[in-house]
C-alpha cells in the first residue's frame, strides 16, 4: 500500500498483489476509522469493487459517480488522498463524501441517495454531444435503488442510446435491512442457483427438439418451477432497456474485472449486478453492518465503541413516541430507511403493526402518511431535515393542501457536524414556514419535546412539524405550561434587549442573557415554541419596552425564523432595530458542531459580544 | 343520463343501457367542454373504465384515487355533480380535480402526478388496522407511472400484504407522447398479440411431454422469439410483488367489469392493466390527444378552438431559447413531459439532439441537468413552478451545492387560474431564495425575458432561476439596459412612497404610480430584476427619501420577495414602514386569474386604494 500513490499504480499489480493490497486497505480502514469514527461497513464491502473499477477504468478521464458517497473511502485512498485520511470528516480535512473541489477523481458531489444514475446520464449525454470518448459509471446500492429518482433515471437511461454503466452494489442493506418488492426480487436473483442453468436448459430443449430426450424433460420441469424469475435474472432491468450482467461475486477481483471490461465494451446502457457483503473482512462489522454503517471510534479487538454516545434528541423522541402511542391506537410511525437513526427502533418493536419503514423513499413516506391520516390514523413521520427536502412537494400538495393531521418529526435539524454540507439541516424553517396550514415548532429541551410531541399527536389538528437537532440537549431548562397552539413563553425579563430564540438556541439565549447581566444589561428572553403560528404579541410587548430585537436560530437567516418575526411585526406596523443570528447564505462544510457553531458565531460568547457591539454602537 | 343521479343508478343498468349511457356521457363531455374549456381527451378515454369502476365498487365506502385527477370528470358526473358541471374550473364552481371538500366520493385530493399509489396504500393500511372492509383503488396513467414516487409506492405496496388495486390506465400518453424504458415495455405488452397464447403454449408443452408432437414444436419456436417479454406480460409488476391482470380493452365494459371483479376478490396487491384511447369517441381528440388534453372552448363540428390563445410567456421563452441556443452549441433544453406547455416544441425541432424530454420525472430532470452542466453543457430546464416543487432537494443538493451553471426556466409562476390550488405557482420565491448560490430573477415583460434569458444562459455562472407567469404579458414596458447581476432599475420617480415590484407586478406598480399621481402623490418605482442577489442600495436610497416602502409580488408574502427586502434592509440597519402585497398564507382556489387577482387585492385599483389608506392613516 505504501507504493500506491495513484490509480495508475493499481494497474501495475498482478492478481496476487492486488488481493494483498485489498487486505492492506481493509486493515488501514479499520485502523483509521476505529480512531476517527465514520462510515466503515459500506467501505469494507467495496474494497475489491473499487480496486477493480480503478484497474478497468482511468479516472479522472472516466467518471465514477458514487451514489450517496459514504462508500468512497477506498476510492479516496487510491486516488492520492491516503496521507490525508486522518483528517476525514474533520474541519478543513477530507470530506466523508465525494467532492469535486477535493479531487478531480470525484466526478460528481453526492451525499443524498439515488442521484447517481441521473448525474451519470447527464455526463454521458454531454460526452456524446461533445464527441468525447470515456466511460461513465454510476455505483449505486440496492438501498439507494428504491429511491424514486433512481427509477426515473433508469427509465430514461434505459431508452437512451448512450453508453452508460450502472454498477448495482447489492449488499441487501441500505443502512438498515432493505424493504420492498425490489429487494425481494434482487434477493431471488441472488439466492436461486439455477439462473444460468435455466438459460442453458432452454437452449438444450430448443436445439434437441424434436429429438427430445429425458434430460430435456427434466429441464422443462425445472423451467416450470422457476420460469418466472429465472429466464432472465435481470429481467426487470432488461425490460427498462438495460443490458444486464450478473450477478457477480463482488469480492472476486478477477471476475469483477472481467465483467467490468465487458460492460466497458458494451454499447448502450448496461447494468452490472455485483453482490457484496457489508463489513466484509471485519467480523464485528460483518455481524452488525447497521452498527458499523456510521460508527464512533471503537476498540478494534472487541468491536466495542470507545465513547458511548450520550442519549440525544432521537432517543428522547423514540421514548416519548412510544409513551404517546400507548394512549391512542391511531398513532402510527413511519421512517424512510432510518429506524435506528430516528430512534424508532423501540416503537417498531412495541407496535410492529403500527410501524412502517418504506425504504429510502421520502416522497412515498409523506404521501403514504397522508393516506393513513385521510383514513383516520395519526401518522408520525420521522425524517432527517435534509432528507425531508426530497418530499417538499408531497408536504405541500398531499398533506398541507388537505390540512391532514400528519406529524413530522424532523431530526438532525440545524448543524449536523461531520457529515457536512449535504446533511446540514439548516433550511427546513425556510422551506416549511410558507406552507399554508403547516405549524412549525422547535422544542428547547427533552421535556419540551415530550410535551410538544404529545400536543402535536393527541391535540393538534392539521400538519405540524417538530424540528430538533442531532445529538444531545438539555433534559429540562425551565418549567413550562401546557402547550397551546402558537404560544411563546417569556422566560427571562429585562429592559435593554429582547432576545427571541427557537429550539436549542433557547438555552444559548439564556446564557447570553446571563452574560449581559454581568455587564449591567438585561434582556427579555422569549422562547418561541411555535415558529408558526407565531405569537407576535409577546414579542411586540417586549420590543415596545426594549426597542431592540435579537433573534437566534440554527437555520439559515434567509427566510428563517428571524425573517418570519420581521415580517410578522412589520405587518402589525412595528419597526425595530433587529439583529438576526443564524447561518449565512452559504453551504456549511463539515467539522464538529462545536467548531462550526463557533466559526459561524452562534455560540453564547460570540452572540454576547456581537450584541454588546451593537448596543454600544447605537449608544454613541 | 337524465336518470343517473348517483353511482347506485349505474348499477341498475344492463349492458346495453350502460353502453348507451357511455355515449351520452361522451356527448355531454364534448358539449360542455367545448363551451367551458378543460381537460377533454383524458376524460373521453376513461368513460367505460369509470362506469365499470362504479358498477363493481361502491363509493364512498370503496375509495377511488384518481392520479393527477384531470380524468375525474366522468366520475364527478355520475356521483351527483352533473348539474353543476357548467361551473367546472370556474370561481366557486366544481374543481377540475378531485376534492374531498366537494364530495365524499373524492377519496383523496390530487393534481400533481404519481401520488395515487402512495395515498391508496396509506388508506388501505389504515383500513386494515381499523379492521374495516372496503376496496381501495388507485387509477394511474402510464405517464404518471414514470414519476419516481409511483415506483417507490409500487415497491412498498408490492411487498405489503394489504389488499390494494392499482388500475394502470395505459393510453401511451402523458400529456405528450410518453418516453422511457417503461413506456417501451408497456408498448411491447400491448402490441404483441401472443402473450396469452404463449402462456397456453407452455402449458401444452408441459402437459404433452414426453408425447411431444408437431404443434408443441411450433409452440416452442414461437416461445423462442418472444420468451423474454411474453412469458408474463406483466413480469415487471409481478417482480415487484403485484398480481398482474391484463392487458384489457379499456372500452369493453363487460371485460372491464370482469377483471375489476377479479381484482376485487384478489388478496394482496393487484395491478390491472387497462388499455384506453385518449380522446375516444371524438375524432378530433383521437387524432390530436395532446391538443385536446387541456383545451380552450372549441367548435364541436370542426374541432377548431374558438378563441385562439394569445401568445404568452411560454411562447416568448420558446422563441428566445432557440435564438440563444443558435449562439452557443453547449445550450441544451430539458423538460419533464411538457414540450408543448413550456414552449420548447420549436427547440425540440430545431435542435433535436440537444433536447431532452425525460417524462414526468422532475427530480431526474434536475439532476440529469446537473450532470450535463458538470460535463460542460449549459442546460436550460423548463418546468412549471408548482412541479419544480418535486425537485427542491435536487436543486439544493445536486445543482446549487456544486454551483453548477443550470438555468431554470420557471413557467406558470404566480397565479395560474382555472387549474386551482394544486397548480398555483406562488411558492417558488419562498422555496428558492434561501438556497445558497442560487440567483432568482423575474422579468417584467417579453423584452426583459429575452434579455435576462440570454444573460442567464450565456453570461451568468452558477444556478439561476427565471420565473415568469402563465399567459400573456406586455411586449415591452420600457427600455432597459444590459443585464447585470443583482441589478434593480429605478423606472419611475417620486417622493411619497417607494414601490418595489417583481415580474408581472412591475407593470401593476407603474399603473399604481399613475393613479397616485392623479391624487397628487408620487412614487419611486423600482423594478427588482433580481430577487436574489438583491440590489439593496437602489431601494435604500429611495426609502431614505420616501420613508415608506411598498412591495408587490405574485408569490405568497410568507418568505417571499417583500420578506427578502425587509431582511436585507434590516441587516443594513434600515427600518421603514413597509406594506407587502402578495398572496396570503392560504391555498388559492381556482378561478380566472383576473378574478383571483382582484379578490386577493393585487390589481392596480386595490393596491392603489390600500396604499392610499395607509398613507392617510399615518398622516392623521
Amino acid at each position: 500500500m505504501d507504493n500506491i500513490n495513484s490509480s495508475d499504480d493499481i494497474k501495475k499489480l498482478n492478481l496476487e498483489q492486488i488481493k494483498e493490497l485489498g487486505n492492506e486497505i481493509r486493515s488501514f480502514l479499520i485502523e483509521k476509522v476505529s480512531k476517527t469514527g465514520g462510515h466503515l461497513a459500506s467501505n469494507l464491502g467495496v474494497v475489491e469493487l473499487t480496486l477493480a473499477l480503478h484497474r478497468v477504468f482511468n479516472t479522472p478521464e472516466d467518471k465514477i459517480i458514487w451514489d450517496v458517497g459514504h462508500q468512497s473511502y477506498v476510492h479516496k485512498i487510491i486516488t492520492g488522498r491516503k496521507d490525508k485520511f486522518d483528517t476525514i470528516r474533520k474541519l478543513g480535512g477530507l470530506s466523508g463524501f465525494p467532492k469535486s473541489m477535493e479531487s478531480e477523481h470525484d466526478a460528481f458531489n453526492t451525499g443524498h441517495s439515488s442521484t447517481s444514475i441521473s448525474a451519470a446520464l447527464g455526463i454521458a449525454k454531454a460526452r456524446d454531444l461533445k464527441k468525447e470518448k470515456h466511460s461513465v459509471i454510476a455505483v449505486i446500492g440496492d438501498g439507494a435503488l428504491t429511491g424514486g429518482m433512481a427509477f426515473e433515471a433508469l427509465n430514461d437511461a434505459g431508452s437512451s442510446p448512450n453508453n452508460l454503466i450502472v454498477v448495482l452494489n447489492d449488499n441487501e442493506m441500505s443502512i438498515s435491512r432493505n424493504v420492498g418488492g425490489l429487494s425481494c426480487y434482487l434477493s431471488k436473483i441472488r439466492t436461486e442457483p439455477f439462473y444460468f442453468k435455466v438459460k442453458e436448459d432452454i437452449d438444450i430443449i430448443l436445439n434437441k427438439i424434436p429429438a427430445i430426450g429425458k434430460s430435456a424433460v427434466k429441464a422443462l420441469d425445472r423451467v416450470k418451477g422457476t420460469i418466472k424469475y429465472m429466464i432472465m435474472p435481470g429481467i426487470l432491468f432488461e425490460e427498462l432497456g438495460f443490458k444486464y450482467l450478473g450477478p457477480i461475486d463482488g469480492h472476486n477481483i478477477a471476475e469483477l474485472e472481467n465483467v467490468l471490461t465487458r460492460a466497458k465494451n458494451t454499447k448502450g446502457p448496461v447494468l452490472v449486478h455485483v453482490c457484496t457483503q457489508k463489513g466484509r473482512g471485519y467480523t464485528y462489522a460483518e455481524e452488525n453492518p447497521a452498527v458499523f454503517h456510521g460508527i464512533s471510534p471503537f476498540e478494534i479487538e472487541t468491536g466495542e465503541v470507545i465513547a458511548h454516545k450520550v442519549p440525544g434528541y432521537s432517543d428522547a423522541f423514540g421514548r416519548e413516541i412510544v409513551r404517546i402511542a400507548q394512549k391512542d391506537e391511531r398513532v402510527v410511525a413511519l421512517t424512510a430507511a432510518m429506524p435506528h437513526g430516528t430512534g424508532l427502533d423501540k416503537f417498531s418493536k412495541t407496535f410492529p403493526e403500527r410501524f412502517f419503514d418504506v425504504g429510502i423513499a421520502e416522497q412515498h413516506a409523506v404521501t403514504f402518511g397522508a393516506g393513513l391520516a385521510k383514513n383516520g390514523m395519526i401518522p408520525v413521520i420521522a425524517l432527517y431535515s435534509s432528507f425531508l427536502q426530497r418530499a417538499y412537494d408531497q408536504v405541500v400538495h398531499d398533506v398541507a393542501l388537505q390540512n391532514l393531521h400528519v406529524v413530522f418529526a424532523i431530526d438532525r435539524a440545524g448543524i449536523v457536524g461531520e457529515d457536512g454540507e449535504t446533511h446540514q439541516g439548516i433550511y427546513d424553517i425556510s422551506f416549511l414556514r410558507h406552507i399554508p396550514n403547516m405549524a412549525v415548532v422547535a422544542p428547547c429541551d427533552y421535556n419540551e419535546l415530550a410535551k410538544i410531541l404529545e400536543y402535536a399527536v393527541l391535540e393538534h389538528d392539521g400538519p405540524i412539524a417538530i424540528r430538533y437537532p442531532r445529538g444531545a440537549g438539555a433534559e429540562k431548562l425551565f418549567d413550562t405550561p401546557d402547550v397551546k397552539l402558537g404560544q411563546s413563553l417569556l422566560i427571562g425579563e429585562g429592559g435593554d434587549v429582547t432576545i427571541a430564540a427557537v429550539g436549542n438556541k433557547v438555552g444559548v439565549a439564556l446564557e447570553v442573557a446571563e452574560k449581559l447581566k454581568k455587564v449591567g444589561l438585561s434582556a427579555d428572553v422569549i422562547y418561541c415554541r411555535f415558529i408558526k403560528p407565531l405569537d407576535s404579541n409577546t414579542i411586540i410587548n417586549s420590543i415596545q419596552k426594549t426597542k431592540r430585537l435579537v433573534t437566534i436560530e440554527d437555520n439559515t437567516i434567509e427566510g428563517g425564523f428571524g425573517s418570519r418575526i420581521l415580517e410578522t411585526i412589520n405587518q402589525k406596523g412595528i419597526n425595530v432595530k433587529t439583529r438576526m443570528f443564524g447561518y449565512p447564505d452559504a453551504f456549511i462544510p463539515h467539522g464538529s458542531t462545536k467548531e462550526l457553531t463557533h466559526i459561524y458565531r452562534l455560540d453564547p460568547d460570540s452572540i454576547f459580544n456581537d450584541i454588546l457591539k451593537e448596543i454600544s454602537k447605537s449608544r454613541i
